[in-house]
This record gives C-alpha cells, structure tokens and sequence, in this order.
C-alpha cells in the first residue's frame, strides 16, 4: 500500500509518499512559494533536487509533484494509480474530531464551519483536500488533526476563565496543536518506558513549539491554546503573554487587534527578544560571543520550557520521562541541558555526556541514577498520518 | 508615633491608624461609594460602626475619617497634630521604585508618568496622596508600592517576547502586584524557616490572586504581569490567557480592545465560569450540592494555583516552604488541600487535620514527614505600609 501525505499550507505544500506497512519513504519534498512564483525542494531514489517551476495555484503544485513521482529520473511510481489513499494533515478539528476520519462531504462542511479557529491554516488544509479529490477520483482522503490527541484533556485544563457562554457559543477554550507529533513521541516513550499507566512530558521544541502532559498515552494538557499563540516562546511568537499587553501595544503603537495578534505571532519571540534571528543557532552563536540580549533570549526560552515541565509533573503527580523532539529538541544540547539542570529535586538528572552525542534516534540522556527518564526522540508526524490513512482505508 | 495608612482606590478608600513601633491598630476602616452617595464602615475603640454620610470627593471622605478620629465616641486621638506620617498604597512604581519612598514632587511626577501603567489604579492613588498633603501640610507621606518587592526579578522572569523596543520605549514587561503581601509573608516564612538561604512560594488568594516565587528573600517570579490581569483564575479576572483569545472575542462580541479588557477583567474568572458568583465560598457550596460547573470551576483554581507552585519549584530548584495567605488562602481549607494533594513526588505533604484548623495565627500545616513546610500565614500589608513610613521619617 502507499499513501501519498499532504500538508498544504497557505503558500506551500510538504508532501511524502509512504509505505505504510513498511514505512519506507519512496520519496519527500516540499513546494514553496505557491501563487507568487514556485519552488520545489524533492528527494527521490537518494537524490535531492532542487527546482524554479511555475506554480500559479496548489493544483499545479501538486500536479508538479505527481508529475515528478511518476516521469523522469526521480520516478518512484509508474503511475498514480498505484497511490492508495491521501492523508492530509489538518490543523483544526475543533470538538468534533477526536481521531483521525476519511474524508466526506460532512467532514468539509466541519473544517469550514471551523475557519475562523483557524483562519491561516484550515482553508488551506481543505484546499488541499479538495484538490486531491478532483486530482485523483475515488481515492480515498483521511484528515488527520493537530488538535485531535488534546481531545481527552480535562475540562479545568482546556476552559479559560472567560465567561461559561463564550466557551458554548463560540467555542472559546484550549485545543493544542501539534497534537500527532505529541501522540508519536509520547507513544514511543511509553515503549522505551515499557510501562502501561505512565507519566510522559513531550517538549516539541520547533520553531513552533509546545509542550504536553500525557498520561497513560492521553494527553491531560498542553500548552497551545485556542490558537498556537500561547504557551512557549518560539520562533517568532510571544508564547504567553499577559492578554493586557495585547490591548497595550495596540493603544502604544497604533495597531488594530488583527495587527497586533499577527506582530506578536509573526515579530516576536526569539526574533523579538534577540533582534538577531527566529533561529535560536543564530542566537546561540551570538550568546557565546557575549550578547547579552542573546543570553538573555536563550535563558527565557529554557526557563519558560523548565516551568513548564514542572507544572506538567506537577498535574501528572509524577513524571516518569520528559521527552526532546523537533528541530531544537533533537538536536540543542544546550538547551535541553540548561531545561533539566537544577530540576534534581525532583528527580531529574541529565547525563551531559549521553546528552551531547547526536544522532537521529530515540536515546536516553539521563544518568543512571535519575528516577525520570530523559528521552531525545526524533518526531515523525508523517508515519501518524500514513498508519492513520492506512488504518482507515485498508478495508475499504 | 503614629501613622494614618491610606489606600485610595477610584471611588473607596482604606485607612487605618496605626502605631508601628508596637504595631497596635488604632482604628481602621473604609470609605466606600465616594461620588456616588458615601458609606463608612469604621472600627475603633472595640467597636464597629457603619454611616451613610456624603463623600461627594475623597477630599470630604479623609475629612470624615480624620473627624471621626479626632471627634465624639469613636475617637482616638485628640487632634490631628498626633499623626507623624501618612503612609500610601500606591499600586505601580514602574522600574522607578524597587522599595518605599518619601514622595516629593520628583515622586509625583513619575507617578503621574505611570498611569498609563495602571490606569485604573495610580490616579486614585496620586489623589490619596495630594489631599493628605492639602490637609496635613508639612507631614511627611511614604508611598509603599505593590511593584517594588518584585524589581528583584531577573530579566529573563520578567521580559516577554515581544520585540525588544517595546520594554525599551514603552515599559512592556511583567511587573507584578500584591508585593508587599508576598514580602510580608515571604518574611514571616522565613522567620519561621529560620534558614538564610530560603526558597518560598507564596500563593496571595484573595479576590485578586497572585503567586511568588521568593529566593533568600528575593522576588525572582511572580504571576501578574504587566497588569493585573495575567496569572491565576481570580474572583472576575481570567487570569493566563491566548492573548488570541481576545482578539477572538473582540470580533466574535462585537467589542473594542478596552471593553474586551475590561471584560477579562470583570465579568471572568470564577464568576464567569461558575455563573454564580466571584465568591468561592458560594461555589464551593453549590459543587458540593451537585452543581458540576462549579465543581469545574474550583477544579480550574487549584489546578492553575499548583501548576504554578510546581514550576516556582522549578525557577528556585526546589521550594522549603509553601505559604498560602489572604482571604481564600487563609480560610479555605478545601483549596489548600487540593492544591497540594499530589505534590508527594516533590516532597509536599499536607496534614488534613492540621490543615483544618481556623485561626489568626501563623501556622504550619504539613505533615512532620514533609520535605516541604506548607504555612498559613494571615497578611498584614498595612504593618509593612506603617513600618516603611516609620522607617523613612523618623529620623526627619
């Protein structure tokens, strides 16, 4: 069986084609600058390639790609027949999806009732669907969530303290975000842990980047909200914030909410703090060549992951291992050392050395003595989305 | 020597006399409906009365106050000339003060300066302060400010990230209240530690709640912000809070920033999600008849409350004593039990029975096998507002 995944953004498209059963990667790559001019990245038979090709709308560029599977030196597949079922991944879910669904005509009328949750990402994602569909007839979709593992956190955790009638009327409450990479790694460190009722903290450390509790493979909390705007300082989002500063800053600076919602989403965070870069390496160098606005933005990174932790235990009575994933978990050292350093108190102890080795599979870092696991666990969102696809469909 | 402690708010104000030196409480009470009709609650002599009587300003308000000092049964003094200083509350001293102050014109000018700062807050203060001068000429006045304690916080506790230029040009960081509570009871804490380099939560619940986190007598965290506003769920505020979420509100209600600020500020919290009321001993008695969104709402409480305190933990790496203190942390028994229970991993164990207990006293209430004392620990801003002032002015 293949699944060909599709995550389309609002000017991209990543996609992978999948065996399932195996997992093999037949190949990967990803579109860029959609409806402006076209770029694309792919990677095939050991081979990446890099190219300018017109890309007007994301028909054409998932067009280009099928093109590129099926012809030429980078050809995997003979023909798109071959292609047994879409998973797309789907930032929104709302309450209505607590699990991964094929794709009907209900489903697209939920994702649309479920824009404006998700303005920037949902319509994109049901493009992208819609795209599919009349691309390749009869083949089966299935929309997985970013939001769907969250499903299971307690009310006290996902309502705000706003009025009861905003959370009935507008379904104003916490969701969470990258909820299929949490199900991953959380799933994997339940393996490693080989243990049924676990306690399990998953900081996916991305430029986006949060952070969940899960509890006996359920997630019990996280700390993106209704939008992907809460929680850890990121790349280029504030993270927390008290909500006044937002009412703030438009008064000081003249900007409606919308603008002020996009600046603290799209100038802030690491970028905002440092006015060096998104990309905490960048901030990492400066930091040790002395700048202290550099130091400054690494220490409110690791401390607001650190507090987050401990909250996390704190809810989970316990922790039993916390887990490093995404682009800065896997590979910072730095930061996943400055994260658990000071935290012996209760239990936790990382093993600098095991910490410093890189590779790219799952491994423990903690010292032998530590009573909570330390787990650096590579993410893969793809391989949820096609077992998901693969499951759904294969009876069908 | 004798200080008139005054704490003006927008149409009430707060007073007593008080004699620093062996901290005896002379009188004490509250001006309420200023401009609107006029109240007075006042105590003295054992006795407590209330008064109807027009306070069209706050001028005629401390004039009714210093009359009823001076004048009839409730009197406690001969004449005015008795009091030696006035000491104020004021609510934010920015960056300028990081302790207590006798206020000049310097004083009042970056005062004045603050109020975008708190707008609600500081004009009320300025005003205490303008006509104790108008009616006590050549007494000196302190103002104590609830910002200072909390100046100790290292930046990377009390920067957000947003860009850099926002703190820079227009003050954007996290200040935080209730400080000279936190102080207060940090203090007492530590006497009762009777350890130098001491690691102290403090959980100030009242109807305005706040937690901080107290290193060696340090404020290094604290969970209000830039206003208010940010932290715990309180009596009508929401506490932390998607700063999107606001922004959702203010398109979905049809509202503008301030009224939607206003409207995390007064109408949320317990109040909003319980849809009873912003008192928790009326939600705690409607969960305990059944009702299960009030059951959520003190879920939602305590669960922010101990996510907090578990990641102070973590700032202090490790914590020696947990201290709750104001209205709710003083008397509600059930929400100090809550809080806790769970927090064994850490080291935190509660004894249900000595938790029971009501009294005015200070009192540790942890089982003798806990790593971590917990303590109750009755506030008294108004002892750290008088001896500020003595401080400041007896040598004058």
């Amino acid at each position: 069986m293949l699944v060909f995944i599709l995550n389309a953004g609002s000017s991209s498209l990543k996609y992978q084609l999948m065996n399932p059963e195996t997992t093999e990667v037949l190949a990967s790559g990803l579109c860029e600058r959609i409806g402006i001019d076209g770029k694309l990245i792919h990677e095939s038979n050991d081979k990446k390639i890099k190219q300018e090709i017109e890309m007007p709308t994301h028909k054409e560029a998932i067009e280009v790609v099928l093109n590129i599977l099926t012809k030429g030196e980078e050809k995997v597949i003979d023909s798109i027949s071959q292609i047994d079922a879409i998973g797309h991944r789907v930032v929104h879910g709302g309450e209505f999806f607590n699990s991964s669904v094929i794709v009907n005509d209900d489903v697209i009328t939920k994702l649309e009732g479920l824009i404006p949750l998700a303005p920037l990402h949902n319509p994109a994602n049901i493009m992208g669907i819609k795209i599919a569909q009349e691309i390749m007839p009869g083949k089966p979709n299935v929309a997985v969530f970013d939001t769907a593992f969250h499903q299971t956190m307690p009310a006290s955790n996902y309502m705000y303290a706003v009025p009861y009638e905003d959370y009935k009327d507008y379904g104003v409450r916490k969701y969470g975000f990258h909820g299929t990479s949490h199900y991953y790694v959380s799933n994997e460190a339940r393996k490693m842990l080989n243990k049924e009722d676990s306690k399990v903290i998953v900081c996916h450390l991305g430029n986006g980047s949060s952070i969940c509790a899960v509890r006996d493979g359920k997630s019990i909390d996280t700390s993106m909200g209704l939008t992907p705007l809460e929680g850890l300082v990121m790349g280029t989002r504030s993270g927390d914030i008290d909500a006044g500063v937002l009412s703030y800053l438009m008064e000081k600076k003249n900007m409606t909410a919308a603008e002020t919602v996009n600046y603290l989403n799209k100038k802030s965070g690491l970028l905002g703090v440092s006015g060096i870069s998104s990309d905490l390496r960048e901030i990492i160098e400066a930091a040790a060549s002395g700048n202290e606005r550099a130091q400054t933005t690494i220490d409110m990174k690791c401390s607001r992951i650190r507090k987050y932790i401990c909250s996390y235990a704190g809810s989970l009575e316990g922790v039993d291992a916390i887990c490093f994933t995404a682009g800065i978990g896997e590979n910072a050292d730095l930061i996943r050392e400055k994260v658990c350093d000071g935290l012996e108190f209760m239990g936790v102890e990382i093993d600098s050395d095991k910490n410093k080795v890189r590779n790219d599979k799952n491994r423990e870092i903690n010292k032998d003595s530590s009573k909570t696991k330390i787990y650096v666990i590579p993410t893969n969102e793809e391989l949820v989305i096609a077992q998901d696809t693969y499951k759904l469909t294969k009876a069908l």
